[in-house]
C-alpha cells in the first residue's frame, strides 16, 4: 500500500519530475483512498492545511514551509508574495505549535539570501531541512522507545509484546516513523515480535483510519478496538505498555493529548501498566507547569461528532448518526496529569513525566 | 416524538385495534425513523428479539412473555406450539438473563390453566403483569435515585445538575423509564435544572442513537458526547455525578456493564465525582462474587465496529469506516470493581457495592 521501503516513505515530498510541484497524500479520504494530492501553490498549502488533507503537527509545519517554497518559486523570490503566503498560512490553523515556528524559521533564513536569485533555492533547503531534522527526531524517539520494547519482550521470553496507542501519532502525523509509533517500526523491524491495540479514536478516527492504515501498510500486526474497550484490556492482561503522542507537554510532565488519552492512562495506572507518551522536544511548552489549569483544550466542529466518513458501495461518503434534537459537544483534547505517566519518551532518551526529569535531558532551559 | 404523556410511553403493548397483534418500537432504526412493527406470532418476536428490533434485558423478557401469548392465541393453547416457541425464544439472545426467566414464569403461569381456554387468557395475563412490574422496578429506581439527585441539586443552591450516562439504560430498555434515566425522568418532572451528558456508547451507539433519541423525546436536556469526553468533563467540574445500568451485578457488588463503563468509573473516582449503579434486583447474580475473574463477556461481530449507522440524503443506511487489512475485536462489555462504585441503587432503596450492602436490602438472599 505505501510506496517503496519503510525508511522511503515520506507524507510530503517535492515531485520528482516537476520542481513546481510539492505532493503530499490526502488524508481526508484514507483508508478507502490512497490519492496523492499536488501543491502548485502556497494557496494550495494553505488550502492542504486548513481543510485538514495534512495534519500532526510535525507535517503542518513542513507543509507550511515547502508552501514558502512555492511561494518563492512562483513569485520569482517577491518578499511581498513571500509575506503574503507566510501570513495566511499563520492563520490556516492557528492551533498548532509548529506551523508558526517553521514559517519563522524559513523567514529567517531567507533573511540571508544575498540576491533574489537565491531565495528560492534557501526556501527549498530549509524546508527540505526541517523535513531531514524531523526525521531525525523520529529515529530519536524510535531508538530510546525501541530499548523499552526490548525490556518488555525480554521479560516475556519471546511472547508477544501488546501495545496499546491512541490516535495518530504515526508516521502520517510526522515526515515519517512517527513519534509514538517509531518505537513499534523500530521493534517490528528488529524481529521482535509486537502487536498493536489500536483505539478507534472518536470522534475523528484517526485510529481506525490512519494508524491502522499505516500499521496494515507496514505489516505490523494490529488489532483495531473501540475507545471503550481499553480499560477491559487491561484488567485482562491483554496490554503491556501504552504509548502515545502528545500535543503539548507542560514543564511539570502534564501532557496535553488528544481527548480520551487520561481515560486509558487512568486503566493503566490501575492495573500497573506503563504508560509512556512520546515527543519531540519542540512540543515541551516551558512556560506552562500545570496542565489541566493552564492549558486551553480546544473545542471543535459537532459536526466531527455527528457525521461518520466512511465507504458504502464502494464509495466514500459520510452518514450523520444523531437525530436532530440532541446538542454535541466536541472537546478535542484532554490533560494527562504526570502521576499517571510512566515516562516520556523524547529524541534525547527516555525521562520521568518531572521538571527534574525533563530537565535532566535538556539542561540548556534550566532558566527558562 | 413519542406518543403521549411520558407516564404512558411502553415499548412493547397490546395493539389496541386487534388482540392478536403485539407491537413494538423498531430500535434499530432509531433516531432516524420511528416505525412501530407488529408482532403477530411467535416466530416474529424470536426475530425482534434476535435481530435486536428490540434489546435491554426487561424489555427482552417482556418480548419472550408477549410472544408466548401469541403462541397460545394462534394455536388455540396448543401445548406442543406453546413449548417450540418458548424453546426458539429461549434460543434466540441466550446471554440474556431476563429471557429464561420471563420464559419460565410465563410456561409456570400456563400450568395452573384448568382447561386449554384459559391457556391464552393466563399467557396474557403473565405477559401483562411482566410489563407492570417492571414499570414499578424503574418507578422504584425512580424514587431513590431521585432523593440522591434531590440532596446534589441541593448543594448546588439551584445551579444545574449534570449526570453524566452511559449506554441506554433508558426507557427503550425496559417497558418505561429505564432504570439509570429513572432518575433522571423523575428528577427533570420534579422541576429540578438537570442536563445529561450522553456517552455515544461505541461500538453500537445506543447513546447517541437511542438515549439521545428518548431525552430529546422527554425534553430533557442533554449534550451528546464522545466516549473519550468524559474523563475532560469530570477534571473541569463540568460533571456532578455518574448513574448508569448494569447487565449483571454480583453478590459483591462488582458491575458488568456495557464496554468503558470502567473507564468512566475510574475518572469519577480520580476526580471524587460519585459514580451509581441502578439496577433490577433481578439482575444480581447471587452466586458470583469477583466480577473480573467470574464474569464471561461476550465478543460480538466485528461488524458492529466496522459499519456505522446513520443518515445520508436523508435515507438511513450504513458505511464501512475501517480499511480491509485491520483485524477488529468487539468486547460488549466489561466489569467496573465494587471499589469504584459509590452506590446501588435498586428497587428497594441504595446501598453500597458490598455484600453487607446488598444484604442489607435483599436479607432473604444471606443463605443464598
Amino acid at each position: 500500500m505505501l510506496p517503496g521501503k519503510p525508511e522511503d516513505f515520506r507524507t510530503i515530498w517535492l515531485s520528482p519530475d516537476d520542481e513546481a510541484i510539492v505532493q503530499i497524500i490526502d488524508q481526508r479520504l484514507l483508508p478507502h483512498d490512497y490519492r496523492i494530492h499536488d501543491l502548485r501553490s502556497w494557496q494550495d498549502g494553505v488550502v492542504a492545511i486548513a481543510e485538514m488533507y495534512v495534519r500532526g503537527a510535525p507535517l503542518i509545519g513542513a507543509t507550511a514551509a515547502w508552501s514558502l517554497y512555492l511561494a518563492a518559486l512562483n513569485s520569482a523570490g517577491n518578499p511581498a508574495e513571500i509575506h503574503a503566503a507566510a501570513d495566511a498560512l499563520l492563520k490556516s490553523r492557528p492551533t498548532a505549535v509548529n506551523l508558526r515556528w517553521a514559517v519563522e524559521r524559513v523567514l529567517s533564513r531567507l533573511t540571508t539570501a544575498e540576491k533574489s536569485a537565491d531565495i528560492t533555492r534557501l526556501a527549498r533547503l530549509e524546508a527540505e531541512n526541517i523535513c531531514d531534522e524531523d526525521i531525525e527526531i523520529s529515529r530519536g524517539i524510535g531508538n530510546h522507545g525501541l530499548e523499552l520494547i526490548e525490556a518488555i519482550a525480554a521479560g516475556k521470553n519471546g511472547g508477544v509484546v501488546n501495545v496499546l496507542t491512541h490516535c495518530n501519532a504515526g508516521s502520517l502525523a510526522t515526515i515519517n516513523w512517527g513519534t509514538a509509533t517509531a518505537p513499534i517500526y523500530f521493534a517490528h523491524q528488529k524481529g521482535i515480535k509486537i502487536h498493536v491495540w489500536v483505539d478507534e479514536t472518536r470522534p475523528r478516527n484517526q485510529g481506525s483510519q490512519l494508524t491502522a492504515w499505516e500499521l496494515a501498510a507496514n505489516k505490523v500486526p494490529h488489532t483495531l478496538i473501540v475507545d471503550n474497550a481499553g480499560g477491559h484490556l487491561m484488567q485482562h492482561g491483554m496490554v503491556d505498555v501504552v504509548i502515545t503522542g502528545t500535543d503539548r507537554t507542560t514543564r511539570c510532565g502534564d501532557v496535553a493529548n488528544k481527548i480520551g488519552t487520561y481515560l486509558k492512562a487512568l486503566a493503566a495506572f490501575d492495573n500497573r501498566i506503563p504508560f509512556y507518551v512520546a515527543l519531540p522536544s519542540t512540543t515541551i511548552d516551558w512556560n506552562s507547569r500545570d496542565g489541566i489549569a493552564e492549558i486551553p483544550i480546544e473545542e471543535r466542529d459537532p459536526g466531527e461528532v455527528i457525521n461518520v466518513y466512511g465507504i458504502a458501495d464502494g464509495k466514500a461518503t459520510s452518514v450523520r448518526t444523531t437525530g436532530p434534537d440532541t446538542a454535541v459537544s466536541n472537546y478535542a483534547f484532554d490533560v494527562t496529569p504526570a502521576r499517571l505517566v510512566t515516562g516520556l519518551i523524547t529524541e534525547r532518551g527516555v525521562c520521568a513525566p518531572s521538571e527534574d526529569g525533563l530537565l535532566s535531558l535538556f539542561p540548556d532551559m534550566q532558566s527558562t
